[in-house]
């Protein structure tokens, strides 16, 4: 993919019968190119002009970038120069940073690095942030926290792309309402009081210097707006990367941690809608629950007569916990043998040999892994209170989804894409997520997994204008649908709270 | 005259039934109340949207600057804080620089100062600044000098206002082509290299931050724009304050200086031209020649047989110098009264008792004030070169007015609104300007001195919207038409450099 960001234009050089001053000779080329009358230099940028158009004969490369409906000048250089041109794609997550380096002439991934969140420090949850954002110097701590790990990782990603950090010209940054404040050092007090009004929702571009990052000084860091303070920039950067928007074909895009968060829709209408889903399919509140990583159990199968556990753990090293996605393999393991009811509560007079459990706490807990075979010398177990706990998850999930597809009168089970964002969209079985109700009965062709579709919305951002183009457009199509959790609501949660429906005609191919 | 650069707005708070967030709340108002959707507002001051619009109830007064199409926030405060809103215009000015506080809510002027540019330590002349910017640090330290220089004005008269800088929200600063570029810190290297190239013709509103004046942060700082290298903001700024451009008569504006800057036109089209004058008119050559100020002759009167000097200084000091003014009616009396000739020869022989001559570095000196009458204890005089000089910059003054005039075929004896910029135009009498047929022959009454012209401009801009929307057809109107030095501009020249013409019928007033 060619990216247009990057315009080659040669100047006719200035003479007594065309003294036209250098910035608007520039522009007077640029903007006949780009077919626009609005086009922005900054003082700084100006300031520079002279001496690069005369230095290469009026021969020169200019990024530009296109901020809705204006264009703004982020770099200039010799046409004739090699120096790479490039773009930063940024997915700004609460608990992880991704970036990624783009070639703005080619459009080609250079690549990528990602790190934790420095502002894990301070809380690993949003919540505990915004609330030391509020504290004095608390915003301006977080804010140098994430803009200080960004810069050491642009450091380290341009040694390894071999380009140096003033070789960026273009960054597009996607986050959450709350990280997206943090990052503009913007007080996200507001965010999580009712009304819940963010600071803003379409920040557009932004000047890097301004933003303390470590790149080209005239570089533009285009944000993605939000469309409130429940549905952040990242998820305009999913529907971007899933084209949800741009299909005849009613879509949807599911994006799953500790708020559920829904966008239906096609080309002509999209509806929106977030809630709460629990901490469960974070790996935030069983014991053993953990993010994704080595040794952590993604994937288990029980078979055989006597109930035996196959556990896959990622990259096959000693088990140690569970993620995520793993707990939802589980969860439908045990419920398609038998070892969970339909209320999801433990069958433990079955009495079946191999399954363990063991009192703990006055709580039941099954022995997933015995302390002789896990990594950590003890056994993992899961509690029934962890069962509860996926099961209220699982329900939110469906129960939004139920909630959206029926505002709009469409049957969930007639979708043909829907989309899984994250690392959980890569790892979840969608076959395991229908067995416990938590996903329509959809085949598992339908389901498509993502992957860092944050990531991969801002680097379609660095790659294409027309890409660019297509943000207002969504950002102002989207319908926000406040979940009113009302008496309908919870009839529909309660329903969805038994594996994996009170309804079975609703999941025909779970079969138990 | 009401200024329309502050809006009150009342919004409606936030609500769950909407959740808009400040910053487009906030837009939402500001774009109906100017029907616009072109309405900016930098991130800084986003960042203090939240505590202002909630500690003052959602009532507030913007202050808002309108640069071509787009609208920039400057500014936001409680609308019943009773903080002052204030603008500063500034002239800033090769030699002094002047600047006067505006309130932004009356359009009353507050009060003004101004200083000598402090640049004046690196060359009392451009030339010598556009050199020295050339060098290592050179443009940084110019930069340096008149961005203090001006802080420094600022302070002193916020203090004499009693208000404080962070108070003045709006800027619009008027100078020539070179001054602009000195204050932007952008290099003026190549304006005075053929073919003469400023960097930026419009630079438009900037940041005063960027610009480092020490204003309200988020102030906005309106630059007049140039139509040349040549033809700078200070006389957009005087076209502006003369009402030139909506005047449906045409009229001429002239700014006199080392260059004659001449603007000719009315509401359908304006021309322009500049050419070198010479340093006569500026007090820079005269041995007593200097800047007007207190002890400064500023007018003579030749009267009786023994043509006696009646001198006036200003302030009714001691004499101790010349101005350019005063130096036009001394020669103009000394041409009435015989003294000088046609061709500006002293005729030395006619031997009039009260006239002394002197011969000194063989060259013949008229005694303008003998040394005991003198603040000085030494002979005023004016030299036969003095005087040939003097011819040679009001010849070209002539000549630039008859090639302008002819050049559109209109006859500058028509001219019923002659405007005169700047202290010269204030000092100077008409009478002895058509005299020495520097100024075509028209009625007293029909030349106009404007004063301060471009502090006048930056004033206007100030104080109402409708003066900043014109800026940019005034510069889109001027034809700048370059001074072809040819034959025909030397036979005019040659002609023009007798007093007050070799054409004495052009002179009908001019008796002697």
């Amino acid at each position: 993919m060619r990216s247009n960001w990057v315009q080659t234009v040669r100047l006719e050089p200035p003479s007594l019968n065309d003294n036209t001053a250098d910035t608007e000779r520039l522009l007077s080329s640029l903007k006949t190119r780009l077919n626009s009358d609005h086009i922005h230099i900054d003082i700084s940028l100006q300031r520079t002009l002279p001496d690069i158009l005369r230095q290469h004969h009026y021969h020169v490369s200019c990024v530009l970038f296109k901020d809705r409906n204006r264009w703004l000048l982020a770099g200039v250089a010799g046409a004739e120069k090699n120096d790479p041109m490039a773009g930063l794609a940024v997915d700004l997550g609460t608990t992880s940073v991704a970036v990624r380096l783009i070639d703005l002439v080619s459009g080609d991934v250079m690549g990528e690095y990602s790190f934790d969140n420095p502002q894990i420090d301070v809380g690993p949850d949003i919540l505990t942030r915004i609330h030391y954002a509020d504290q004095k110097g608390g915003l301006e701590h977080l804010n140098r926290q994430i803009i200080d790990g960004l810069n050491q990782a642009i450091s380290i990603l341009c040694r390894k792309c071999d380009i140096r950090p003033i070789h960026i010209y273009l960054s597009a940054v996607a986050g959450n309402t709350a990280m997206t404040h943090l990052f503009l050092k913007l007080s996200p007090r507001w965010i999580i009081r009712e009304p819940y009004i963010p600071v803003v929702n379409y920040p557009g571009a932004i000047s890097a210097e301004d933003l303390g990052m470590n790149i080209n000084q005239h570089a533009k860091v285009f944000m993605f707006p939000n469309v409130g303070s429940y549905f952040g920039g990242d998820l305009i950067a999913g529907i971007l990367f899933s084209g949800l928007a741009r299909k005849e074909e009613t879509a949807i895009l599911v994006d799953v941690g500790t708020n559920a968060e829904v966008v239906l829709g096609n080309n002509k209408w999209l509806i929106a809608c977030a809630g709460a889903a629990g901490p469960a399919l974070e790996g935030g509140v069983t014991k053993m629950g953990m993010m994704a990583g080595p040794g952590v159990i993604d994937s288990i199968v029980i078979s055989g007569p006597d109930k035996r556990f196959d556990i896959h753990t990622i990259d096959d090293q000693p088990p140690k916990g569970i993620c995520g996605s793993g707990l939802i393999d589980l969860a439908s393991q045990l419920f398609l043998h038998g070892i969970i009811d339909i209320r999801g509560k433990f069958k433990v007079s079955d009495g079946i040999s191999r399954i363990k459990f063991k009192n703990k706490d006055d709580m039941m807990h099954l022995i997933v892994v015995p302390a002789d075979e896990s990594a950590t010398g003890e056994d993992l177990t899961i509690s029934q209170a962890d069962i509860d706990s996926l099961a209220r998850s699982k329900a939110a999930m469906y129960t939004i989804l139920e909630t959206i597809t029926t505002s709009v009168g469409i049957d969930m089970r007639q979708i043909s894409d829907f989309f899984v964002a994250g690392t959980f969209g890569v790892f979840i079985k969608p076959k395991s997520a229908v067995s416990i109700g938590m996903m329509p009965d959809l085949p598992s062709e339908n389901f498509k997994p993502l992957g860092n579709s944050s990531l991969g919305g801002a680097t379609m951002i660095l790659q294409s204008q027309e890409c660019a183009d297509q943000i207002s457009d969504i950002r102002d199509k989207i319908t926000y649908m406040e979940l009113n959790v009302n008496q309908e609501f919870m009839n529909r949660f309660s329903a969805a709270k038994f594996f994996p429906h009170t309804d079975r005609s609703l999941f025909p191919s779970v079969k138990i």
